[in-house]
Formats: structure tokens, C-alpha cells, sequence
């Protein structure tokens, strides 16, 4: 059927943000799931912040019945993925500096980009690196084989600045409300929780 | 184990509300998933429009973008937990009368009560019976075996209207801000997603 191998071939396109635990869960077995189904993944970077701004959706954190739940769920759902995860003390934080590094290596290889995405996300869900910090990117762009001062500029320039503004734009024109958000063969799948059901569609199709 | 023999016989606190899709997709399968693991369910009728005015939390229904998806999610949730659902042309509506019916019922018998809800679930959700219809809810009654006229006496009666509020103010109280809802063993689940973390909690207890 040559609609069905068509589809088939596409990508996963995997919408995350770097202070979102469930997207730092999924993105820790995104890969592996696409490849068990003769699938690749492009990585998109955003802000959930700019998205909750424009769509009016707060963070689950900022409820207060919602947050100690939430909070709670983030460590329990990464042991149930077994995801090392612990609660960073500062959260969210301000990510945009490791979202415009992300878009800058992007445009240079969207391996490399994945890469320092699950380096950025492992580093503060697992190590408690806080990203927002810019020594601690700095150092966190070195041990990733970046030049620090080369890091820094990047993020600090208004090209790079405006290209993570455009992907988020991008995003939210698609429909993408949270993360991590899933968009398979043109079938959204919002969150870390619908894993089951991404399994099933890409073993077996639409249901 | 004295402790885990206790906990263990604990029964799965389930709180639900009759215009949540997600709650209507775990009713049809936390009964079986409870007794396949020598568990009975306790089944809690709540308004979660009045707990998200406590808690300031909206349906996932009131925000543009998420809307879409959400109704999408829906029935495609269902699908996949292999439940019967077609999103009713009327949603959300008000499940008051329903919900005090239920609470009358269970001072009776709980196990009638969970009768009546999974009855009103099924029939919003699969037959779009307009619960908040009261023509609808009188038919809906008899056909489960009640006396139309002693039903709309009930979900009028101030003693069944403070009685479904003093249930709300409890599950609030607990923590309650969404559902489908469940507490097993003193441990919080919400969403019809947390399924495989709730039956693998059963298997093996906590994790």
C-alpha cells in the first residue's frame, strides 16, 4: 500500500522543553521506541512558557492542590520509566539560552542538537544543573566539547534569538499546547503518558 | 508481612465525575483491574466543575488549542482501552442531579450506587443521554429501576444537595483536583493514563 509505506517512513516529531520532567522522561526513550519501528525522531526545542503565555494554559505546578501531585508523579512516572529523576529545587527555570544553543547546533547537524538536548535535560533532571544559571551552562556547553565564550555569544545573539522565536511560533501555529508533544504520521500525542498509545500506532497504524 | 497484608486489602478510592470522558473510560475497567487483585472499589460521585472553581483549575475543554486535541483524545483513549465512546454534541454539562441520586443510592448500597453511575457514564458517553436534561435523567432512572417521581424528589432535596457537597469539600480536602481520581494504599493516581502505574502498584506495591 503505498500510502501506508509512505507514511510509515516519516519522522516523529518530538516537541519538548528543557525544564519539563515529562518531556526530560520521553526524551530519554523517544529514540529507542523510534527505532525499534524503522523511525527517526526530529527534535524540536521550545518554550512552554511563550506557549502558556499565548494559549492561556498555566504550568501544572502552579496549582496548589495540582503541584505537590505533580511533583510527586514527575518522580514516580521516571522510576515507572526507569528514568534516574529528582526534583531540581529551582523549578521551572528560564531555558531559552539552552533552546537557542539547541537551534544553533540544529542548523549544523540535528544529531548534535539531539544530543546536547538529552545532555541539557539529563544534566538538570538527574544532576540538578540549573540550566538558567550561565555559568553553570557555560560549563555545561564545555563538558559538552562547546567553546564556552562561543556558547554564550550564541545565545546572546539576536539571530539565534529570534529563530527559537520562530520555531515556537511554528509550534503553536500546529496546534502543540505542552509538552512533550508528539506528532506521528500527522497524529498529535500529547505527553509522557501517552507512550502506550505512540507504541501501538506505530506497531499497528491509526486506531 | 503484617503491614503489606493490610494495605494490601485496602479497597481503591475512585473518584470520578458523569461529564469526564477519562472517568467514564476508567469506570468500564478499574472493577476488573480492582478484583484481579483481591481489591473491592469505592466509588466517589464529585462535581469537578466546583472543584475547579476551589482550585482555580479549568477543563482541558476551556483552552483553545487544547480543546481540539482533547476531544480527539478522547475517543481515541477510549479506543485504545477498547470502551465504547462518542463524544456527546453537548459537553461539559452540569451532572448535579445524577451525582445526588448516586449519593442517595449509596446510603443504601454502595454496590447499587456504582450500578447507577457506570449506567449514567454509559449512557451520556456511548448513547448521548443528556444527563443534565431532567426529562432525560427521569427516563434514565426508570430504566434503571427506579420510580421517576422519587428520583427528581431526591436531586431536589436540600438533605442530597449538601450531602454531594459535603463529598466535594471532602475530596478537595484529600487533594482531589481532577479525574478520574484513585488512592490506593494512601498513594494518589489521576488520569485514566496512570492505568499501568496504578496496576503495576497492585502487583508489586509501591515503586
Amino acid at each position: 500500500m503505498k500510502y501506508a509505506a509512505a507514511m510509515l517512513a516519516a519522522p516523529i516529531a518530538f516537541y519538548f522543553d528543557f525544564s519539563s520532567p515529562y518531556s526530560y522522561i520521553a526524551s530519554e526513550w523517544v529514540e529507542a521506541l523510534a527505532a525499534r519501528h524503522g523511525r527517526t525522531v526530529e527534535w524540536h526545542a521550545m518554550l512552554l512558557g511563550a506557549t502558556f503565555q499565548v494559549t492561556d494554559i498555566k504550568s501544572p505546578v502552579s496549582y496548589p492542590l495540582k503541584r505537590e501531585y505533580s511533583l510527586h508523579d514527575f518522580e514516580r512516572s521516571a522510576r515507572f520509566a526507569g528514568v534516574p529523576l529528582k526534583n531540581p529545587e529551582k523549578f521551572p527555570i528560564a531555558t531559552q539560552n539552552a533552546a537557542r544553543l539547541f537551534w544553533w547546533l540544529h542548523a549544523k547537524s540535528s544529531t548534535t542538537a539531539s544530543h546536547w538536548a538529552r545532555h541539557c535535560l539529563r544534566a538538570y533532571f538527574a544532576r540538578g544543573v540549573d540550566l538558567s544559571d550561565v555559568a553553570s551552562l557555560r560549563a555545561l556547553a564545555q563538558e559538552f566539547g562547546l567553546d564556552a565564550e562561543q556558547a554564550e555569544a550564541v545565545w546572546n545573539d539576536a539571530q539565534w534569538k529570534l529563530r527559537l522565536k520562530a520555531e515556537n511560533d511554528a509550534a503553536i501555529a500546529l496546534g502543540v499546547f505542552g509538552a512533550p508533544y508528539f506528532v506521528i504520521d500527522g497524529e498529535p500525542f500529547w505527553g509522557n503518558d501517552r507512550r502506550a498509545q505512540i507504541e501501538r500506532w506505530l506497531e499497528k497504524g491509526p486506531f
